[in-house]
């Protein structure tokens, strides 16, 4: 496996091209860019500039709007629900986000649940519009089902991503961005393209037992919840990736549990759907709707700092808080460029031939 | 080991009498009352009327005032943070719900963070107030540190359970109510009286290798975030921890991270504490502030059956959805009774001798 390394500014122009050629407008466009770039530059490579050829192969079946009419279909002063129109995910979660932040303006937070959408990129994006707003920002998303609930061999949920951003003062902020699974499904298709086992307690084949093979998911198996098994809280995981379904999908009236749209074009639509599209859940809360912003800053730090200089098991340099690990990465690829696998490469070359344009 | 069983009846009046000796008032001792026995009917016996002496030794030692006033320090339409005076969390909270109930009914949420509060009992009972406003109901709480971040060595977090509770149409709601650990403290507790080794994966040595040992808390180790390693994502488990302990003590201005008073009173306070007393955060959302309650109990009924009928693994008789184990043992303990372990029988006759009362 041999990675190619790019510039973020090559990806960046490429994949703003991509969105132009799909007949997005020029914010849109940058506006996309900008979200599924983040995902590369945080080292979440399954949720980035990989999942381009994706998008395009859902615009060519209908499933993607690139001039949406994203709307309120219902509010209150702290609440709404936006109907996006089957816009891309990755700009219809950030109008919602820009929605909530409005309503937290006015009233100390806003919520607004999303239905009719598709695929957002990562969580923590959007959640991080909040920080330069004093505000707390949260965001989760449903996905098509692949994970077994607890005691179950059917695949019911997606793996369900929970981010939450929270602001700091002086020390670099918290932000959270997971998936309610004990691995995403990202990390297995590394696996799949390495040919290797996977740890117990990702996954469990057709009957339920857990299983260290990476391609049991074509198989009839499935992702298990966070926690992996009854013994060790799977329960719990199944509870959380549950709450972000009903949050995103039933409350908005968009589709849930198995009835989530697929994201590869390729597979068959679930048969009768209740809603519409697949659903997220984006919220904004004003610090000082709480407590003075410089207060909370305060302590926030206070937080963060204490956190950061925990004792280090033997071994570790240091503790890390949510986010972490990320920013470094970005401060790494920033300068030294994305390695894409050449599967990647091989894709965005496609849609380089596809649109006419240079992948240099 | 030979439980005694006792009435809800015996062990309500016991309770409410024991509340009104502290110096409650009585609609205050019935209130709380409520909260404690409804984690001894649900099966939580950690939470319920087993911490009934830890109560009264924390109002002995004044860490507990019972005749709080309990008051808005700072609010917005859609927010407050309330300052709980010392008082019973069992209380506190529930006035915390109150609040955000009628915020909801004015601007579609309301979301309150509490400071100067005690431990509240079992999140889920604060949760599923909201259930009868056909409202969306979300409680958590921080706790004295018990729990060590991922590669760390230090107690940090304490289990920092979160609540949500779901309304629905003809099925049974949604209730999840699960400490962000593996396992809760109560369940090491209830190996330590058998003597029994705990699981892998529960807690961690004092050099933060895993352990079997029950009683490593007592030698330096910590309980696991919720994921357990961090090949199984217990980092995770250790950002939800983080989120429960950030809303519930930064944001009001309690205690949080490592300063969180401990819950036995006989534990000296930390040194340098940033708040007042512990941290809970609670939430509500009217169902109709996003859609019409008819057609989101109709899509969460579909939800919940769908769940419900999924294939079991073989072996199981069926797939829970969250709240469903303890909905039957509601059933179960109102008919033949609560059995209570010795230990607990003689801290209750400890306390009846104490306020000259019957355990009847």
């Amino acid at each position: 496996m041999n990675d190619q390394i790019f510039s973020h500014e090559q990806l960046y122009a490429f994949t703003c091209n991509v969105f132009l050629k799909m007949g997005c407008s020029q914010a849109d466009a940058i506006l996309a860019t900008n979200v599924l770039l983040a995902a590369d530059v945080r080292g979440i490579d399954s949720h980035g500039i990989a999942r381009l050829a994706g998008y395009v192969r859902l615009w060519e079946v209908g499933r993607i709007n690139t001039s949406p009419q994203i709307k309120v279909v219902h509010e209150t002063p702290s609440t709404a629900v936006v109907d996006g129109d089957k816009g891309l995910g990755l700009l219809v979660a950030q109008k919602a986000m820009q929605i909530a932040i409005n309503k937290a303006k006015l009233v100390g937070t806003g919520w607004v649940s999303v239905k009719n959408s598709n695929h957002f990129g990562i969580a923590g994006y959007h959640a991080m519009m909040a920080l330069s707003q004093d505000m707390i920002g949260i965001a989760m998303t449903n996905a098509s089902a692949l994970v077994a609930p607890t005691y179950s061999i059917e695949k019911m949920l997606g793996t369900n991503p929970i981010a939450v951003a929270v602001p700091a003062g002086k020390e670099a902020p918290f932000v959270a961005d997971f998936a309610t699974t004990t691995a995403s499904n990202g990390k297995l298709e590394i696996a799949q393209r390495k040919n290797q086992n996977i740890p117990s307690g990702w996954a469990q084949d057709k009957t339920g037992q857990t299983t260290q093979d990476a391609f049991v998911l074509k198989q009839g198996g499935a992702l298990l919840p966070l926690g992996a098994e009854k013994e060790l809280g799977s329960h719990k995981g199944y509870a959380l990736g549950s709450i972000v379904d009903i949050f995103s999908g039933v409350l908005s009236g968009a589709n849930f549990g198995p009835w989530v749209p697929p994201f590869p074009a390729y597979v068959p639509m679930p048969e009768n759907m209740p809603g519409e599209g697949i659903g997220h859940f984006i919220g904004a809360m004003r610090i000082d709707a709480f407590r003075p912003a410089s207060e909370f800053k305060d302590n926030m730090d206070k937080w963060l700092h204490r956190f950061r200089i925990a004792k280090p098991i033997e071994g570790k340099e240091h503790v890390f808080v949510a986010g972490d690990i990320e920013r470094e990465m970005v401060a790494k690829r920033m300068e030294n460029g994305i390695p894409l696998v050449s599967d990647v490469v091989k894709d965005l070359q496609g849609l380089a031939e596809k649109f006419g344009l240079e992948l240099s």
